[in-house]
């Protein structure tokens, strides 16, 4: 626990068990340790990731044994993806436990693997200091990776710890003189040029660069569909996501000759098709590489926006502050999405993982109040609640707005409770089309037909239908069910306003 | 499909996506295989894992890629503790996708590996009908394995499939006749003897087999603390399952000089402790392997009753019928139980994973109606509910009863809604203790004091309170909460008569 101290990590997600004992003892001691308790692990692992986004350093956590990390893939799939560093720590059994093969033995090292980048066992006392250093150096190289820590029990409860020596941490390179210099000729080339950015070139100084660098040369900004963090709304420079359909996505990328990538892959869609493409990039269209995600994303933004003589008096291409005005009448996507653009509060932070029903969402809210929004970056559904954990507890002072479907809000819905026991000011919205809606619109798009009464039990989430007031009620959120445009509004002002969470259900 | 069927799996539990589209156009076609659609994957393996307990038999799942698999890692943990076969059918990228890494992208042969004793991706569409076989002929070896076929979009696609050749399922041997002999000669000896029965001789011939031997020897009949299915009450051979506390566990074996396996492991805790040994069992107690989990148990307590010259008339050690009173006044665990014992229907199916709150079941149930127990073979949390799930599917003429500890529920209670769709007979108990009660104990076992506020947070699940009741009501299942025994009492006549699910919360 020192040496996760020492080396800055200031909060642990986790669901203990036995064999996890003597570190919660330590954990009791720590007090500069806060350590989250959720009630699934999948609330954990989303909860380390939505902290790693906001705070720009790993959160721990602690999972109990091979089904307790197996709890938390998931998310941490998503995690990986989304290239945030987090600091698994699983408990196994004592290291002469093992051999018996008990109940709860199982592969802790092979359920790992799949989903971290650092994978260690400590054995001994002497080693988890030394161990978590290591960890800890590995989550926070760039661009930010998991490190998975298995510590054995008896390494946990016998002496001869020692504190681990946190080594510097290296600082993620520019890239060469030439990478520059060749964007800066694909810009002045006078062929359409898009710059699909990634990592921290979509928040802080890289954006910033990245508007005067659009100014200025006429490109035009991108964002993957899957992004970890944008900062976006009135004043930000205003970048586009390229969509999830593939058609949509086709659409908007046709004019472009050149992409250059600034810690983005090329752009793929999420699954093949008989018929279709695997990239929705226009045909000849060349790709430059700018940054890699290792390297200094921001930073090579900048690199760029001097080299193109763009100082800090140069214009931006910025979004225009614009609140749409509230509609009323009955509920819709474009509805809630122009409700929820009037009315968020300045410096949110807004999660999205309303699929199919929320795909006017940045549309409303381009001109609203200065916001950052995190979207799942790796399809694995569930992630929108815990991720809002993760952000309310790395930024205290700003108002989450986290925006489910019902779909896959019922994957992680514990995390409501922890939103509850820490108090969180956070608002969700739950988007209850009570169906896996983008599954009906794929087997359409496969040709296979209009589905029958058994596949449709399995794309409709009705019969029963979920009741999200009560189940936020059972896990101490009080919920409203909003019928209204104008009943949304109500409860979106009084979220925004009260302490602690609160959930709205709107029935699509 | 078509070998499913030809291979006698008649249900699949399910939560599919993108990549499983044609196979659920398959099953849409395919009226023969019953679709049971899970809100969470936990609950998809845990209800295919009550499913073969009950139906003798695999049922399959339907996964989507890495992340689906690893939401349902957990219950195939504790499926795969309890040897009982399962057949996971998970969907992965067309072939020529996966190099794009993509969102969805991961390892799924990996993700699996560790929970799966058979393991395959079919490529081609050729290739599927014969892997399907080859995964039902794993899954249904003895004593019971899980088997996971991943099946590449691009093989689901494309023409060119063929029905499998089911070949015949290879039956379990008998145990060599020296064996037998030698368990009759240890049974001889004059010295005390248990006998510790698991897998199939634990219900059926060999358990009437196991109460023959019992009554004619004087030996004991024990089981496993985690056994995979017992036929328990009035009438059924009287065994003992080892405590989970080692103190306890110690105190029950101290007698006998002599233990028999029948397809059980020897006794090991579950977590190693500083200052305990592993075994529970007495210094110097002789261990016999009558049969090992892989050869046929039933049929090996059937031999040595043989072999002892025990015919159909021979006497056996059975429970004498015992209905406990009903107490009044204040829910406690020792009420509930005898509440249980005293109203439990004939045949009933019960599920238990009560954890610290239930310890008192086995004895107020010893004499009650004949059923069946389920119990939590791989210490993984989060059972109990998909447990009864898939016992009810295969048991449509059984009444099941599903008891869980609040913090356990919480990992997978996305179950209730499953048993509402399918409108299944499942009354639940939640034991709402509001904490990790077993953590508690631990915490001082291990000689770390009182746990302080912030390892109190981690182990209380309190702040706020669950509200079982209304976690029930928004997932379509009617709930009461019940203060005393006689409204406890009530609710449990209620649920069993009443057709669909229920459920009782006992906040003790």
């Amino acid at each position: 626990m020192r040496t996760l101290v020492a080396g800055g990590i200031e909060v642990c997600f986790t669901n203990p068990g036995t064999s996890e004992m003597h570190m919660v003892a330590a954990l009791d001691r720590t007090p500069r340790i806060r350590s989250v308790l959720g009630l699934f692990e999948g609330v954990v692992t989303g909860a380390a990731d939505g902290y790693a986004r906001m705070a720009g350093k790993p959160a721990c956590t602690l999972l109990h044994l091979g089904p307790g990390l197996a709890n938390g893939m998931a998310n941490l799939h998503n995690a990986r993806k989304a290239q945030v560093p987090i600091i698994n720590i699983v408990g196994d059994h004592a290291t002469y436990h093992l051999r018996h093969d008990g109940p709860l033995t199982s592969d802790v090292e092979g359920i790992a693997r799949p989903m971290t980048r650092w994978l260690r066992t400590s054995r001994a006392a002497s080693e988890i200091g030394r161990d978590t250093a290591d960890a800890i150096l590995a989550a926070r190289t760039a661009p930010g990776q998991i490190a998975t820590l298995v510590i054995a029990a008896d390494a946990a409860w016998s002496p001869g710890g020692a504190v681990g020596a946190i080594p510097a941490l290296p600082r993620p390179l520019l890239p060469a003189t030439e990478m520059i210099e060749r964007a800066v000729a694909t810009l002045g080339s006078g062929t359409p040029t898009a710059i699909l950015l990634a990592g921290d070139a979509l928040f802080g100084r890289g954006l910033v660069a990245a508007g005067r660098v659009a100014a200025a040369t006429g490109a035009k900004l991108l964002a993957p569909y899957p992004f970890t963090r944008i900062e976006r709304g009135a004043g930000r420079a205003s970048v586009e996501r390229i969509p999830y359909v593939f058609e949509q996505a086709a659409d908007l990328l046709k004019e472009f000759r050149h992409l250059i990538l600034v810690g983005a892959q090329v752009p793929v869609t999420y699954f093949a098709h008989p018929d279709k493409k695997a990239s929705p990039l226009a045909e000849g269209c060349e790709i430059h590489t700018l940054a890699s995600p290792a390297e200094d994303c921001g930073g090579a933004v900048e690199s760029l926006a001097e080299a193109l003589s763009l100082g800090a008096a140069a214009a931006t291409r910025a979004e225009p502050s614009e609140r749409p005005a509230i509609p009323t009448g009955v509920v819709s996507g474009s509805g809630i999405a122009a409700a929820i653009g009037n009315l968020l509060p300045e410096n949110a932070v807004v999660v999205d993982e309303s699929m199919t029903s929320g795909r006017n969402l940045l549309t409303f809210t381009r001109g609203a109040a200065p916001h950052d929004l995190l979207a799942n970056t790796g399809g694995s559904i569930g992630i929108a609640m815990p991720l809002a954990v993760g952000a309310a507890v790395a930024c205290p002072d700003r108002r989450v707005l986290c925006l489910s479907a019902d779909g896959s809000g019922m994957y992680t819905l514990q995390a409501l409770w922890t939103m509850a026991r820490a108090g969180l000011n956070i608002t969700t919205v739950i988007f209850a089309n009570r169906e896996y809606a983008v599954l009906k619109r794929e087997f359409a798009s496969f040709g296979l037909g209009d589905p029958g009464p058994r596949a449709r039990d399995l794309f409709e989430i009705d019969r029963p239908d979920l009741d999200w007031v009560s189940l936020a009620k059972g896990m101490g959120v009080p919920g409203t069910r909003a019928a209204s445009i104008e009943e949304f509004a109500e409860a979106l002002r009084e979220g925004f306003t009260s302490e602690g969470p609160s959930l709205i259900e709107v029935r699509l």
